[in-house]
């Protein structure tokens, strides 16, 4: 048995989601509310954050947890197919990429755009502020650019196949989208892209997801969009 | 040949140091100011940050980017000897660490401690601030008790044997621990992982670092502290 703790408009929580799906890998799943610190994901990961994958087989019970330690461990683990590509250097590639989108990404953009207008809604923590959204669709615009300047050159970011650059990037984007918050017509190798990623069945529970009382926009789950 | 983009008070630079040290691989050393966003950095690097690790080989020049894809990227291509431990959870479990230290330890301990007593100073950015600096000292003494709770099981952070766990730690604690800012005699078991590590040879040039201007405390480099 495998019990992914997760909660759906967490990006980290997505990514481990999309791996889970793209390998074929049964799951079930736990909904945290990771804000109210419950004591069973605390007790699963002292961070007190999801992602958590507990997997339970006859030689006992593991909780991993930290996406991009989920993912290599879904790689070794499942290798089929596979996420990350053959070679040694077009792999960093890939890493180098989920890392941007992990880390520069996350603060230049969702840590403005999904704390102001998703984290304070559902965890009560005030009005938005207008500027901080401001400054987070500036960089997302920029962040856009730079991967249309990737899609110029190959069909996946890290390459001419999806990788996991575009795994995680994609449950990244997909939160803002979630949001309406992606100005997809101005930059049209990226919306190529995305619509290309939404049609992997894969990607098809990420687009079923309705956080209660707050719906995404209309064209968060058309793949014509 | 190799050439490591690094500035020697940086974490992350100072990961990829010590695992080309463990592998034993030559290398030469590119001091990068990067707060002056130099332009053959931002030619590698698109962040503009370091580490920046660029091989040249018969077939070609590769410039490899982000601590972590670096560090697999090493691992993959030079396996012993390995950082990784040999099964998959345990694999995960010393990811887990590596990425408590990169994301939860930076941005609680030396994103006070190394901004306000360094950072600032090198870069300019004015006096530092005394209430950060009570704030990433207190955060400090509670991941050193979580540490002293991994050691009381094992001799690594993830396991008996040394990793990636290890090195990460250690790459990040010996930032703070230049500025004499770990209070190692509160917390034995910790002290005793890093006079262990201090002993690796590996280590030799991470204790001879010495920035201009800004020389390391007393003890810094002492094995015997």
């Amino acid at each position: 048995m495998r019990i992914l703790h997760h909660w759906p408009l967490d990006p980290w929580s997505r990514q481990v989601r999309l791996a889970l799906a793209e390998k074929k890998l049964d799951f079930e799943t736990e909904y945290q509310r990771f804000w109210d610190a419950p004591d069973d994901l605390l007790a699963l990961n002292p961070t007190g954050l999801p992602p958590v994958l507990v997997e339970e087989t006859e030689k006992g019970r593991t909780a991993l947890c930290e996406s991009r330690a989920i993912l290599e461990y879904l790689e070794e683990t499942h290798p089929e197919p596979p996420l990350l590509p053959g070679g040694s250097a077009d792999r960093a590639e890939a890493r180098r990429l989920a890392a941007w989108f992990d880390v520069k990404f996350s603060a230049e953009v969702n840590a403005y755009l999904l704390h102001e207008k998703l984290e304070k809604r559902v965890q009560s923590l005030g009005a938005p502020d207008m500027e901080a959204i401001r400054i987070g669709r500036d960089a997302l615009r920029w962040h856009l650019d730079y991967m249309c300047g990737l899609l110029d050159q190959r069909d996946g970011l890290a390459g001419p196949r999806y990788t996991l650059a575009d795994l995680v990037a994609a449950a990244h984007l997909s939160c803002v989208d979630y949001l309406g918050d992606v100005p997809w017509d101005d930059f049209p190798a990226a919306k190529a892209w995305y619509q290309r990623i939404k049609c992997r069945p894969a990607f098809r529970a990420i687009l079923a997801d309705r956080l209660p009382g707050c719906p995404p926009v209309d064209g968060y789950q058309d793949l014509d969009f």
